[in-house]
């Protein structure tokens, strides 16, 4: 057997499933090129047929990757699958991932087909999806969960109908490793032509094992690609992470004997990246990627880790992209140093005008502060990313007061189409102020969901980073705004959410 | 072999331990409160000989918490052991906890000693301590990397000597689960009085695998007691997290086939309040105390839901202590109804007038805000536990204003030990004025090195909750503040991490 391990990363698609983590087709793009950059080797990149945004996402990003498969998921009939080929057109290497519920609980309740009926329309599905794309992967969703026997008739049935991968996803997070690892192993000798296809695993951690499930996935149960996402991102308590599960696979390749292709360095700037898309927060305590990931507290630690290394480290923060001396840039910087420290930083903007703009923003704050360091510039980045979207609601200028015994006010002027108009009001405080200073005219009637401050660096002196997160008919959409004034990051967020809000459409969601 | 499984929790020790999360006395009592409510077995409260502050945290908890075991931890030497059971000595039931190295890494470079010096050191130690407590737990540090004969030899010295559990564990996070569970194994087996002790499992989260690591250790090698803290709070990557292993071994119990003791009702409870006291937010996507570790986005899982509830559940949120439906207060509720629900919360003031305080506070609130919700309240109470320390500085009121195109200013009113002062600056925003304008007068010197506002609920009409994190020769502290304006909370966060400056005092700290 291969000892190489496909990473298959689906945080575009699972990941973006989580409640208020849905994306623009733009952001999209920028964590489908740092995926690229990390040396992914397939990219799911959404789900083509579920909305028309859906669709324009895959197209965008199979035009524009070229070392990564790009992969669009669609449930098992022939108008998804058609969709999803159609949207890969473009692609150097695309992949078609369809699925069915193969559980006898979702087949009778979320189905409400026969087992039979579901065996047919998984063979037809592939049989279909085969003659459009040469790499197809068929999930039985519920996999973990569903009768082996049964289960053991589709895969064989698929695989027979040319399904190159065959994925079996924990999909309730159920799994415990020694059972899941044992259920791929039984799968792999019971299915009489396992060994056309490539083996997969998809784990959810809803009771915290997700790498280990799938590690024990690949160890007992001999899969070779897993299905992970940028920080766990995904439905409910998320999906395996990518940066824990393959630092797992390199730090003790004594014991998986494997090899990988990911490009360890752009983890940390690929976790920031999705961090600050989606306002989902990474605990200082997260493994890898977290703020605390690589520091000592205790005396005793930090006496062992002066003494020696390996004390207390099993693996290097340099080794994820945690830089040991941050560069500080400031006033006197240059367009080239800029550039520069973008492209460290693992920032690539599509064009040399939004170089321009970020640079314009870039001198604005260095007017106003002194030290710029890399998170200024991400959140900068990332502000610009945000409001490059077609922008219906535009920051002008805010003036806001609070004092105690008074009610904050606040008063903006912002463009609606280009023309400005002004709002004022008060509030509980002078962020709610302003942000009801903004509703005073647009009158949206979203509901807010989330509010959230990311904390950019230790000091206040920084620029603050807002998300605001608002939920309209059924839609939930994220905005973000950075500025070192916390109240006027907010009512950028509140926009910038605004604008997302008039330019989302509805689609479907799917399994997972 | 018995199947009663001891949670040993060391939140207040190890996961104290975690740069930036070191807690006040008062803070550790109230979380130490919330851990006996869960009806957790043990409860290590700290390391009574590392500083004066954490004896009187080990021995304020050994006062008051009577239905868990409390624990103190303590280096292999007599004073060590002679301060732990000291602060022990009100305790219903008390175990003192002391560990010496056996790794040949960590005794050459670390404590330069001999194999056969350290056997001796952790033999005498064991016996000291026997004779001054009956619950005696011995943990070979860095023992999962530690020479197999050796180890075999240390642990039944110390058996032998009288203690009466056993730990070993994973310190720097290296373990996968089937090694881990056969190494537990391999000792018990090899040694000879292994029946004479509970064995027990301590594992870090580095490699995303400290839950399963854990339960292999349970499943595969037979230990009893799993070490683990809320939110997995802990050094690093922190250790395995108590809400998941419990809930894992809740869910699966038709695998792990335990008894817990765990009433999980008060978790949620638990992780806010060791969230709020150390400013670690957890995030969203986190395992049974997340945000989303319940909900349910995708249009395609809500309609399963819908149909049939477990398609895509395996717990109940309720059983975890999210509750349904937010029972909500406002300005007319009395002191009863308030009571009631700080009671519901499972937050326990210490004395009348500590409610007293607090319902003066919720009025206050209640004018300013029409409705309250059980996260305004944990806010309030929180803000209270620390503002009730003995307090340096008091904020005594705050006028801020900001205008695009004008410095950010402020001014506030605060006094220090009672008599009122004035300080007024400009800054980067209202919150980095307000700060420099305490810092004007204060001239504290630290260095601020976390910003955090906590999201409260979805809404800016909610209180604000703000971290702030300062350091100064070498100290580390949070101060934690709330309203409704969220420069004001940033106000009262910085002066109450000024209080908890002057009120600190230096100390060593312990193993991981």
């Amino acid at each position: 057997m291969s000892d190489q391990l496909i990473i298959f990363d689906t945080t575009l698609r699972d990941g973006e499933q989580s409640p208020g983590a849905s994306m623009t087709r733009d952001e999209k793009l920028r964590i489908a090129r740092q995926l690229e950059r990390l040396k992914v080797d397939v990219i799911e990149a959404g789900f083509a047929a579920s909305s028309n945004g859906d669709f324009e996402a895959v197209q965008a990003i199979a035009n524009a990757v070229k070392d990564s498969t790009v992969c669009s998921l669609s449930r098992a009939n022939d108008r998804d699958i058609a969709r999803a080929a159609e949207a890969l057109k473009g692609a150097e290497r695309a992949r078609i991932h369809t699925f069915i519920a193969t559980s006898a609980l979702h087949m009778e309740k979320k189905l409400r087909m026969t087992p039979e009926q579901v065996l047919e329309q998984a063979k037809q599905s592939v049989r279909f999806a085969r003659n459009l794309c040469g790499d197809i992967e068929f999930s039985p969703e519920d996999g973990y969960r569903s009768d082996v026997d049964f289960l053991c008739r589709v895969l064989e049935a698929v695989i027979a109908e040319g399904a190159t991968t065959i994925n079996v996803p924990d999909t309730v997070g159920y799994a415990v490793p020694e059972l899941y690892g044992n259920f791929i192993r039984t799968l792999r000798e019971r299915v009489p032509n396992s060994d056309k296809a490539i083996w997969s695993v998809h784990c959810h951690n809803d009771l915290g094992m997700a790498v280990a499930n799938s590690l024990a996935g690949v160890k007992i149960g001999g899969a070779r690609q897993i299905e992970c996402t940028i920080n766990g991102l995904g439905e409910r308590a998320g999906n395996c992470s990518l940066e824990e599960v393959v630092m797992a696979v390199k730090t003790r390749r004594d014991y998986f004997g494997l090899s990988l292709g990911i490009d360890t360095q752009h983890i940390v700037a690929a976790s920031r990246m999705v961090s600050q898309t989606t306002g989902f927060v990474v605990q200082p305590n997260k493994a890898v990627v977290g703020a605390n990931a690589f520091a000592h507290a205790s005396g005793i630690h930090q006496d062992g880790v002066l003494k020696a290394r390996d004390t207390y480290e099993i693996m290097r923060a340099e080794d994820v992209g945690w830089s040991a001396n941050k560069i500080v840039l400031g006033k006197l910087s240059g367009r080239n140093a800029f550039k520069q420290r973008l492209q460290d930083l693992g920032v690539q903007l599509d064009s040399e005008a939004e170089v321009n703009t970020a640079f314009t923003r870039f001198k604005e704050l260095a007017d106003r502060k002194s030290e710029i360091f890399d998170e200024d510039i991400l959140a900068l980045v990332s502000d610009e990313s945000v409001t490059s979207e077609r922008e219906q609601y535009g920051f002008v200028s805010l003036a806001q007061h609070s004092e105690t015994g008074e009610q904050p006010r606040a008063r903006i002027v912002f463009t609606v189409d280009g023309r400005e108009v002004k709002g004022e009001s008060v509030g509980n405080g002078p962020v709610d102020a302003s942000l009801k200073a903004i509703e005073s005219h647009v009158k949206s009637g979203a509901e807010m969901v989330l509010y959230s401050v990311n904390a950019i660096s230790g000091s206040t002196e920084s620029q603050g980073e807002v998300t605001v997160r608002l939920q309209n008919s059924g839609r939930v959409v994220n905005g973000v705004g950075a500025d070192p004034d916390i109240v006027v990051a907010s009512a950028k967020a509140y926009l910038s959410a605004l604008n997302k809000l008039h330019s989302k459409a509805d689609r479907v969601a799917a399994q997972g």
